[in-house]
């Protein structure tokens, strides 16, 4: 694979992961969106199904890496970090340019939530108690989580141990995927599998953080957030913004490792 | 494939896809359904597999089109627009026999929501915001959500932009497909995959109108509509057919345009 | 596939399709049960997932008809009737089977649920319009729906013409499947793609008459229930079990001789 | 397979899917979990890609047991007991591994929801009836399940009914996967499969005893919960601990001779 191929591959496939997964928190999340409230599983699914999408159509141009601890896991694996700065820098761009995205289909919605007192007006006043206050100040209001993610309980040293959790399952999961190829079609299923992946961590280790697992698609879209004139959006909450990036990559190393001892 | 194999092929299947999609619509609206009520997932995962049904349906004959964004994107990425008039015929002529094949099955359904006093009651007393008053008066009331789409805030420039991306994402995802087949079962998997596309679009980007993402699954049940003796049934929409033909059609130029650019 | 292997592998496949179909109707309907109120699209999901796994468990013995619409479909399509008399044995032995074994798992919540005061009192209490009195004469209460189907609203014409439809669609794509296996694959995918295909009719079509979609999946488990010594139980709504016998059979037929006409 | 990379696979694969397994329990039930009450079909999909998950990687090691119902069973197909003890060993260590990571990726979660007063009050409150206390006396709260299953109706023989009845339909159809595999990719689809009949199985047979048919994955967390340091975590109900041992066990071993002598 050339190092164009790479760079738009991923760009691409980046773009419609984040498109689609920051899609599915705007179409729960937002006022007069169709989907409102439509709850945890189709979160789920939804970010799930965004992995598929974007896994087939990037694949043959970049091989569809899509996400930082992939990148690093495999540069282990393989011992070749030669590509990786080129993957890099498409995952964090087709990030941004997924957010904007979702801005783009939304934007109606964003403007009616932001600007609806009664949404505002709650959020005032379920203030009182201390972790409303808390997650107020520090801007992790529900408009952030369509861009990236933030912990239930704020916790450093928990969260990341989640995030590391987490990625270490779907990690573990990709690299061990080609071992399970006899040439008869894991190839060509392997997008569908390794959604189904994401799926299962969303729905049993995505409580805690929302499941970042994945440096760019949360810090790509943070950096959206901050930038977009949304109005009263609140801040981009940037003191937790190194823990889903370090825990993924953690995350992503300690599988390779596994890896490397127990299945190379 | 002959013309009428590709037009035998797109009615039946565009009959299915439409009898299946319009049917989870009427499942979830109306009155005396056992599924009334079952929430967006259900209606993005019946919407899936009323794709991947019709696609396994129709491929033997005519490669499953079923939309003319599919075969709008196809002829410019070929330059073959010789099948392009056939392919039109039938995906317009099925579905509105499919729109017409819910009325058949949920006949019932539909004489009981429509004279219940309650229901019709209690639109009138919702009338009293400016959108209920605007959407009756445009006639966009629930059950022509059965037969077509409907933007949740009106606004031709944002609806236009949402259907656009969404359809993008769907062609763009139908062309690489091919890339990914290495002759091991892609092929024969294509179906599922596409599906899923299919539910991904409508977790993720159908909150703000509804993803017809399809000109001919929009335009010919709300020519279907307009036509059939539905009692209270009300416009419709006639203002709003346009962008969910133009829309499709956008994209999918777009999608087989990067297609050329950046995979072919 | 001689006459023994075709009877064992039915009565085995269709014991397991009734006792997970079954299953999930009497997990969201009985009180004491962990998926008590799981909603329609669990009902679908769990239909679909049965199907699928009593295929493959059968697929090997007897190609895993389970259904006599789809045995009379395909002796329609192949002019051969000759096994068609041990199918039909298999099917409806094997549904009797899988109605009773869903009474072993669930007897306990059985009992617990017909000797409750409340849920017959609340039964009780909501036959003051005429749909529940007319109901409960015909004995079509909520449990007997853990056995076979029921109409949300009575009307013999209506009710057979939405099981036409649904089986249509059933038969159509099962009928079709074989055109899409190019050697690569199809032949073990197709039966998750069945199921996802019966999914899609639940979800669709399955509002006004309950899917039954297969005579021996309504009238062996409709026979089990008359013969099981529940409390409380009701009749078995004798003046109903015609039509989903007749409707799939009609339905199975017409897929048939559109087949042989369009797609042969 | 050399017994130590069976080991390692059963340890690494079990240990993932109780992970997943058991972290679904958590994401729906503890306090300050973004899933919380998602549902009953949210916990069977949760299952079932943790399966799918722990499938596909431990296959290459270890062939993906990752249940004594299956070692046993597959014994008494070959009539080679000669690795069984090596997988119960990687089985109940991975078991007891993965359920001490839920308390991992959850622990703020865990001390957040057992130090709640509302929590405990309410449990206390509704202590009021008979099953309230008897499931307090025998430490069954909903903390432990997700550790390991109780029964809705405590009895011993019913429950046991149950577990073999799930477990043999489990074992049943992965005995019979082989005979569907023409070596044209079921056995890449086997994961997929096998996740999507647990699924059928917790959405149809789960609701009486929470379907563990699997000793490993009940005894092991189990014990693991006898062991944490958890506040307020009550008693790990070991009278009824012995029924998903005995009862996944007796099923395996009927699909076993089931198999042998209608299969094989």
């Amino acid at each position: 694979m050339s190092s164009s191929d790479i760079f738009i591959g991923e760009t691409i496939g980046t773009a419609v992961l984040i498109l689609l997964g920051g899609g599915v928190c705007a179409a729960v999340t937002l006022k007069a969106s169709k989907a409102r409230n439509a709850g945890w599983l189709a979160i789920a699914l939804g970010w799930g199904f965004a992995v598929m999408t974007a896994v087939y159509i990037s694949a043959p141009l970049s091989g569809a890496h899509l996400n930082p601890a992939v990148t690093v896991a495999l540069a282990i694996k393989d011992g070749d970090w030669s590509n990786v700065p080129v993957y890099f820098a498409g995952e964090f761009l087709g990030a941004m340019i997924g957010a904007a995205l979702v801005w783009v289909a939304y934007y109606g919605q964003f403007q009616a939530h932001l600007t609806d007192e009664e949404i505002v007006g709650d959020r005032a006043a379920q203030a009182t108690d201390a972790k409303a206050v808390e997650a107020r100040e520090k801007g992790a209001g529900p408009v952030l989580g369509i861009f990236s993610t933030g912990p239930e309980i704020r916790n450093a040293v928990q969260n990341l141990a989640t995030e590391i959790v987490g990625t270490f399952v779907l990690i573990i999961a990709v690299l061990t995927q080609g071992l399970n190829d006899t040439g008869n079609g894991l190839g060509v299923l392997g997008g569908l599998i390794t959604a189904l992946v994401v799926v299962s961590i969303g729905l049993s280790l995505g409580g805690p953080t929302g499941y970042a697992i994945n440096p760019a698609r949360d810090l790509g879209p943070r950096i959206v957030h901050a930038l977009l004139p949304l109005p009263n959006k609140g801040g981009s909450d940037w003191t937790y913004a190194w823990v889903p990036v370090v825990g993924p990559l953690i995350g992503g190393a300690l599988a390779a490792g596994v890896y490397n001892i127990a299945f190379a």
